[in-house]
This record gives structure tokens, C-alpha cells and sequence, in this order.
């Protein structure tokens, strides 16, 4: 059996559903309806599926319920339709010995088609995971939360922040194509640097939705000159629109506002992949 | 039923097998004697606790292994003696939301007494977990492998490395006196820095044995002013001393080996809690 690349998949998604949506599929009980975590996704899943161009499960809150809680992962990695990409969002990151086994549990035990890395051990422990080369990976770049501005903000010697050289090192490292990054929504001059250094990968970012990112900026610097490769992640709008029994119609509602709202920004307003024939 | 903290429960067991030897539990199927992972470690276990300050489940090794592996940990977590500390090493670091949901996953659903985080998206992503103050939380700061080179060394405008501004940070954020550092024993003049910046923190050192580092040098640099809190962890040179049948009881005679040695290389020849009478 031919396995499609990660960038392959995605772009196939994204034209198919003409959609550059992803949703973050994070269950928190806190704000969930009263359901079980596996049949909560599947519902969402399933009044979804034709909006989304992937699906990015965050696992610190399927780890936050133990054993139940991954069975519960299992199982959503099996509800999603085998054309659309799943990211697993765990931000790992190990010396090289041990990278690989985090790479072994994200692509091989679970089988996401792509994984969200952080960058600070440096490139032996990112190169066990650009090894899958039909796999993606997302380096943290500069994220959404305020944090980011602690040490990813930081001006190195010459004047340069440190997010911009964990950019220009994963373009240097890039070597098989399956390199993308995570900027977030709430920093789009942060965003617009980083789509410059990296005019072809493609980029996760979160943080429109309940982080506040502005969403017209997000569009005009984070897709590539196609139009495309912005992977822009909702979570808590999209999944939480209500806890009533509609959860899933509701969650679809919101779904297809942001969706055509991304589209409608879209320079020229050209869908993903009409510009391509 | 009083919890004692992290530092006094590492204190306390460091103090009672006069050992600063924290044993790493990596189960690697490559390395191990044919057995199943919960019976190795509960024998590795048995075999040492009378000479380690604690032990150190690094969690990618169980999720390369799917739900089987995480209840081998969940066993794993039960073999340790209540009295010894255990470090969930899992280098965890996300967005304040998410970052709670991982503190939660290893502090309540696992129950680990300390655990590993990353530095790199900054205060709010480290909160959720300084907040738990009965528990230890160890920053990446100056990690043992080459890739640490990558970003932790990079000189930033006033010319100092990433690395020590992390120490700082960590310093500075260390209001509950919760806070620890991961510093690798491969660089010995980093250790040094690190241990001036910040005196009384538990320090959490791997790099000897399979990654090189030598002992001599992370004990004279390593510990604090008493000669204790530097936390010297090994995996593989103790849990792999063989794969035979007696891989246990050769195990303890590595792990008493290494022990004996750190406690030669103290300053004075103290042992661990004897200059407090």
C-alpha cells in the first residue's frame, strides 16, 4: 500500500473541504457535556469531517484521565476518515535516545500522521522524528500564549530573537520536506517574519478563538503564496459551543462560520486549491 | 495525613542510603532481558532501593509501548518503596490551559512526586505545575546531549548563554522553593554556572556512564553547600548491566558501585546528611 506524505494529505484534505480549519480536539471535563470523552469526539467527528483539513488532538488532556483517557484517544484516531491528517499536539522533546521512542509512540503505537515538537534540546533530539519521512513535524516557533515572550522573544547577539532561529535552523534541517512550525495567531508580526524566513512550510497556528488572535492578520501572512499551508487550529470555540445535547450540530455551526470567514479572507478569495485547477 | 514535599522526601532518602544515585527507568525492549516491563523494573527496584535518592521513569520508554506500557508504569509507580521519591521524567511544556492538564496527569492521575518540564514557552506554561508546592519540578536548562549546543548555548545581546537566563528565570520563579534544574554532567563548566546562579536548588544531572560525563567533575560542581541536592541519575549502565537472568543482582552491584564512587568524590568525604548530624 502507497502511503500519502503528510503534505501530501493534508493538501488533499484542505482542497477536498476547500477548508484550512483544523480542530483541536481537547477534552476538558470541566466543559464538556456530560458524555464520555470517546463518544464526545466522535459526534464532533462526524458533524466535522467535511469542513476540516485535519484534526490535532492535544494529549495532555487524554493523559490527564489516565489509561480511560488514551483508550479514549485510541479510539478517536479510528473515528477520524483516513483522508483527513491527524496531528497528535504533544510538544515532546528528549535528548536522541529517547526522542526516538516518543517518535515511536506518536507515529507507530498511536499513528498520527504528524506531531508538534519543542525545539530546546536542538537537532539530535528532532532528528528521530524527521526521520518518518511521511510524517509531519511541527516545530514550536513562537507560540500563542504570553509566555513566549520569556525566552522565544529573547535578541540573540546580532539582534536576532530566538524564534527566528529556531525558524531559519528548521529550514536548514528541512531535508525531506516534512518540516512545519507552530506560530501563533496572537503575534502576527511575529507571524509574518516567520512565513518570510519559511515561504514554503507549512504552519500550525493556534490561537485565534478563545486565545484572540485576529484572524484577517492571521491569513495575510500565515498562508503560503498558494494560498495555502496555514493549518489555523481552533479548540474551545468550535468544541465547547454548547454542552447541550446539539453539542455536535452546534460545534458544526461554528465550524463552517470559521471556515468560510478564513476563506473569505483569503487573498484574491481564492478557495484552497481552486487557484491550482 | 501530612504529604511531606519533594525536597524533604529527597533529602530524607538521600540521607538514609547516604546516596545521591537516582536510577533511571528506561525500558528499552532492544536492551532488556526477555520479561515483561513491570516484572524488570519491580526486580531492578527490589534490587537497588537501598541505594538510590530516587528513581526516574522517563515516559516516552512506556508510550512507545501503547496502553501495555503505561500500565506497566502505573505497576512501576506501586513497586517504589513510599519513602523514595520518583521523578516523572516527561519534559511536558504547553500553553497555560493545556499545561495544567499534564501537571494534572502527572502529579494526580500518575502520582509522581517531581517531574521534568521545558522551558521554552515560558512562565505560564510552568505555573500550573510550580503550583502543586508538595512537588518537585525539574526546568530543562543545560541538557546533556550535543543538540543542547543547538539554542541553549546561543549568547543573547549582554552575551549571556540561553541557558543561564533560564536559570535565572527559574530562580526567580522559585517563590514556593519547588524548583529544580536539569543540567547535563557532559558540561561541567555549565554545571558550575548553573550551580553559582542558584545555590540551594535541587539540581537533577544525567550524562554519566553511557553519555560520557565524568563524575568527578559534576560531584565538585554539582552539589550544593551541604554536598547534597545534586541528583546524579543513570539508566542504562545500572538497569542494563546484563541481560541474563541475573541482570537484577547485577544491577545492584553497578548501582553500589556508582553510589560508593559519588560518595568518594564528596567534598571531605561526607556522606549524604552526615555533616547534619
Amino acid at each position: 500500500m502507497q502511503v500519502m506524505n503528510f503534505i501530501d494529505k493534508l493538501l488533499a484534505a484542505s482542497r477536498k473541504n476547500k477548508s484550512l480549519l483544523c480542530i483541536g480536539l481537547d477534552p476538558n471535563p470541566e466543559l464538556m457535556p456530560s458524555i464520555n470523552v470517546a463518544d464526545f469526539n466522535r459526534d464532533i467527528i462526524n458533524a466535522t469531517c467535511d469542513l476540516a483539513c485535519a484534526y490535532k488532538p492535544n494529549l495532555a488532556f487524554y493523559e490527564a484521565q489516565g489509561l480511560q483517557g488514551l483508550i479514549a484517544l485510541e479510539k478517536t484516531i479510528k473515528f477520524i476518515p483516513p483522508h483527513i491528517p491527524i496531528i497528535g499536539d504533544a510538544k515532546r522533546g528528549d535528548i536522541g535516545n529517547t526522542s526516538k521512542a516518543y517518535a515511536r509512540a506518536l507515529f507507530s503505537t498511536f499513528g498520527f500522521d504528524a506531531a508538534t515538537v519543542s525545539p530546546y534540546l536542538g537537532k539530535d533530539s528532532l532528528e528521530p522524528f524527521i526521520k518518518h519521512r511521511d510524517k509531519g513535524i511541527f516545530i514550536l516557533c513562537r507560540t500563542s500564549n504570553r509566555g513566549a515572550r520569556d525566552f522565544q522573544d529573547l535578541a540573540l547577539a546580532d539582534g536576532t530573537p530566538l524564534y527566528e532561529i529556531v525558524a531559519r535552523k528548521a529550514s536548514e534541517w528541512n531535508c525531506h520536506g516534512n518540516i512545519g512550525l507552530v506560530v501563533g495567531a496572537t503575534c502576527p508580526e511575529e507571524l509574518k517574519r516567520v512565513r518570510s524566513i519559511c515561504p514554503e512550510m507549512p504552519l500550525l497556528i493556534p490561537g485565534i478563538g478563545a486565545q484572540g488572535g485576529d484572524l484577517d492578520s492571521v491569513i495575510a501572512y500565515g498562508v503560503d503564496a498558494a494560498g495555502e499551508k496555514a493549518i489555523i487550529t481552533v479548540s474551545r470555540q468550535v468544541i465547547y459551543a454548547s454542552r447541550e445535547k446539539n453539542f455536535a450540530r452546534a460545534a458544526r455551526t461554528v465550524a463552517e462560520q470559521l471556515r468560510n470567514q478564513i476563506n473569505s479572507a483569503l487573498p484574491n478569495h481564492h478557495l484552497p486549491g481552486e487557484q491550482k485547477e
